[in-house]
């Protein structure tokens, strides 16, 4: 038997969430129905907004209320350095690690023939009529640590060889705090390989 | 730093579902994001959908998207039995196993005084008036087998007593496919109290 109807398409709306199955779904089903009318009402309001009023950021990409992003628009931060992700998760990660004051460029993805992804389809062009236009010294390629996302900086990196700006590439090592009986091969390969003096 | 301020607050919104963190939320909102304007826009209608259109039955409290639910308005069930529940959650795991031909009382809740939760914020009168109107023959109390569902049922139990009707209550024991091992000494109690010949 199922749920009353209206209660059974919540359901499927939240299984159609990344991760949710169906007896997820039914618990958060549960969870709107013990809301007040208010909380039901701002929920759905939020969702609505967030589609609406959440556009890419003009210049680098990443996701913004306005034409141009946070980073971008302010004022304090280094023109001269960008740093190269895939996506506006990857921005959040990097920021919150407070280091780093250059800008972003977020690509939307990664060259992988698997998915039909070609380089036309990321935000290269774009890239490189930034580099082109102003006054960037170094581009950090912050790609995700797996064959995609290497295959992906060493395009971009030939790429921008010819510009003649420095290219570099985030260090590959064992993580902080991990215990290196669990590192993988290749990840203690290139930890020896990028070894530094102390 | 936080996310673009629609996307915060979609995040907080989903953080106020039933164990959702704010790691989860925020894939949620991602999963937003990913939607197309049709999609979230239907999933926002589905919450206000389900908040506005479902009531809870005039005759036994479950779930309806009318006056009276589908299974208190099916003229082929046993209306001489009556399961007392808990919840719409007990309805739903009853009506799976496809058994029960009777009618339900969904109780909305049980007699918690930790929670401040006393006989008279149940529907028990309404089950009582139910009982007293009709031709009901027998009271299965399906509470949870916990103290409070326990509770609970002793006192409808001893509620009904002089009206003269059947009251049962679901058999206590160890779960099919169970491990004796892993049992706890209530439920082999309770399972060797209620040993029957086979």
């Amino acid at each position: 038997m199922e749920y009353v109807l209206p209660l059974q398409k919540l359901i499927e709306k939240f299984c159609t969430l990344r991760g949710v199955g169906y007896k997820t779904a039914v618990r958060y089903a549960f969870s709107v129905l013990d809301m007040s009318e208010e909380e039901a009402a701002e929920f759905a309001g939020a969702i609505i907004s967030a589609k609406r009023d959440i556009h890419p950021c003009e210049v680098c990409g990443n996701l913004s209320d306005g034409e141009e992003c946070g980073i971008c628009s302010d004022a304090a931060r280094d023109k001269s350095v960008i740093c190269v992700v895939e996506d506006t998760r990857a921005v959040m990660a990097l920021e919150k690690v407070k280091e780093f004051n250059g800008l972003y460029h977020v690509l939307g993805g990664v060259i992988s023939p698997m998915n039909n992804v070609g380089p036309e389809q990321l935000r290269i062009k774009e890239l490189l009529s930034r580099i082109n236009s102003g006054d960037v010294r170094e581009l950090i390629i912050a790609t995700n640590p797996n064959i995609e996302g290497e295959t992906t900086a060493m395009y971009i990196s030939k790429l921008v060889a010819p510009l003649g700006i420095k290219v570099t590439r985030l260090a590959y090592g064992v993580p902080v705090g991990a215990d290196l009986e669990y590192a993988d091969e290749m990840t203690l390969m290139r930890a020896l390989d990028g070894r530094r003096q102390i």
